[in-house]
């Protein structure tokens, strides 16, 4: 094979190199965290050692972070939580969030648990107007989940304005909301403020790292569906891994450090600018929304969604990835169905939403890889 | 620090050192196993050649095993799943099961699910007859979880007995049973038979894998409660821990092949036997159950529950760790608590209860590390 263009850092990202993993040091931390003896204890200590690490890195306390197997994982504790939960407050959600917001929320209103659909603008963002509308609609609201930045587009959420005005309604009835996160597109790519909102998603292996290690972090704790050994304070039962904590705890370090971030993101920037530059040439070429821009603030420069009109996304991934480059459509988690939610959320009619697909880049990306992309491209296209 | 001897294998077990991980081919397999381009193609192709490795160990068909991130989730998963069951079959488990599943059953009771509880003998065993009386108290029983091997006493059910007597059962009242086996403390240590079962969990860390690993056998498809990405059949989502999976293949074809597992315990059982000899030599020290025999069939070669008639377990965890040796009180997953419900369970009183205390072995154990126990013990107690 020749030399492949990965362009779906989204659905995973290439692996980071040499992310120290404890070391050799890792023999001799083995021990189950929460066993008394010597060993058991040097795991603790490494354990709640990558536990301050991630706190620093996030600028958040490190006893509100926990240590969980994946973004999806850290999805379902917060939601399924709410099986328990006295207050029945509703929980609103806007369709463009990820499966694992998405189906749990569905799961959780068969179960009983009111539910309501946040609008979005056309651009796919929850925006002031879209958020207020809901809460005018849902005065029961007690727990929203919104997502930082959509794993589809793009579409980059003004949290801190989403949250001044759920603050503000709260402040107005007297009634606590809770705002839920998923970061999991955002970590590292964009600047994020964990510290105002009351819960929120990570993954590592987006960030470059292993598979099967996440992060939840809780201000305040909850009281979780899952049990078992009490681990992780009781929120996430299960052995801990030490190993995957202390990688982690490196990758951060490495990659969502609020200066690292700032840097990569305008690098990033810079690499789109170009490439949608380069794609609005194109015949038949549209952006999804229409209107995005080259250098645009509502989304985050690392995900393109796109279509070309005639085309179906999925036969532009096969025949991109014939000539080495690898897009996808959609996210890599519902890539078996040919929903398109978050595209439908946007009001495109269906032929428009089979027809996108999607860039991603990550921190190794190159312009030559979006100059080989485009190559690809006019080459697909001059075959039609 | 000198030379430590690890006798907690029943907590976390020393790690396999070069159980190929995909080695330098890892590299080429980083996609994500949903992406529908060569990357994710050749990640799917991986994981899916890994369950073939562990359904060829594990003697069943590949499409019926689902890797999760280790025992405590596969438990959570099939326990879960009754939230949305229609069936109102109850649910019976003895109160010596894993917290995972114990403290799952009691939340699924709190939830509205009926539960009831099977004794146990005084060997801490669900024998044919506890399991005969739970199954006439509660005719509506539709569900049964029972550990392989209890975690904290080592004691072996005869699962194949148990299956025999819940499928007699079924014939009888034309009443379907599911039987889930948690088998974290039997893969790889004790022979196994999956196929009658209608679900087991397993653990990679308890057999020297990477912590965030486990395996699920479902005979059946269930509807698991968490949902997300649609990975793994539905029943796990959350991108696939392709790495993961292939070092647990390994693993299993490293440690749990039956002919493996055979010569492993039969050598288990020689180093116990040598042991318990030497233990029942010592003044004040009772093995629990009083009557366990130097070889006795009752149960797991591997772990051994013992206490020294009026040294509480947790003095003598503590002051055998000083000596090097790392033994446990109970499971690692309930060290936090003083309860000993496993015990309890046996008929044991507090005071007996709390003087408790866990030998485990694993394959690389030697008769040395033994004997150096037993110097330990020896100068414990000569303390006293």
């Amino acid at each position: 094979m020749n030399l492949r263009r990965y362009l779906d850092w989204a659905a995973t990202a290439v692996p980071d190199k040499d992310i120290p993993e404890g070391g050799a040091a890792i023999d001799a931390i083995f021990g189950n965290p929460s066993s008394s003896h010597a060993e058991g204890r040097l795991a603790k200590e490494a354990l709640n050692d990558a536990r301050e690490r991630c706190g620093r890195v996030l600028n958040v306390d490190a006893e509100k972070l926990f240590f969980t197997s994946g973004g999806t994982e850290s999805n379902a504790i917060f939601l399924h939580s709410l099986l328990l939960g006295k207050g029945k407050g509703r929980l609103l959600y806007p369709e463009i969030e990820h499966p694992s917001i998405r189906e749990n929320c569905k799961t959780l209103e068969m179960l009983g648990r009111p539910c309501g659909i946040i609008g979005v603008e056309k651009d796919g963002r929850v925006s002031i107007n879209t958020l207020t509308k809901a809460l005018e609609k849902y005065p029961d609201a007690g727990f929203i989940a919104i997502m930082a930045v959509n794993n589809e587009t793009g579409a980059l959420m003004d949290m801190e304005g989403l949250l001044s005005l759920i603050r503000a309604k709260q402040a107005e009835t007297g009634r606590q909301i809770h705002l839920h996160c998923d970061m999991v597109q955002a970590l590292g790519k964009v600047l994020i403020n964990i510290g105002g909102l009351d819960s929120a998603s990570f993954s590592a292996h987006k960030l470059g790292g292993k598979r099967g290690m996440g992060l939840l972090y809780l201000k305040k704790k909850i009281q979780p569906l899952f049990k078992g050994g009490g681990q992780e304070g009781g929120i996430r039962p299960g052995t801990e891994n030490t190993a995957g904590a202390i990688a982690l705890a490196g990758l951060l370090e490495r990659r969502a450090n609020p200066e690292i971030v700032k840097e990569e993101n305008k690098k990033a920037r810079e690499r789109l600018k170009y490439l949608i530059g380069e794609l609005k040439t194109i015949k038949r070429c549209a952006l999804i929304p229409e209107d995005r821009k080259e250098d645009d603030d509502r989304f985050s420069p690392w995900i393109l969604q796109l279509r070309f009109k005639g085309l179906p996304g999925a036969v532009m991934v096969r025949a991109l990835d014939k000539e080495g480059i690898a897009v996808s459509t959609g996210s890599a988690c519902s890539s078996r169905s040919n929903e398109r939610p978050a595209l439908a959320a946007m009001g495109m009619d269906e032929s428009a939403r089979l027809e996108g697909f999607r860039i991603s880049q990550g921190w190794s990306t190159e312009k030559a890889d979006f100059q080989a992309l485009l190559t690809g491209i006019e080459k697909v296209i001059s075959c039609l």
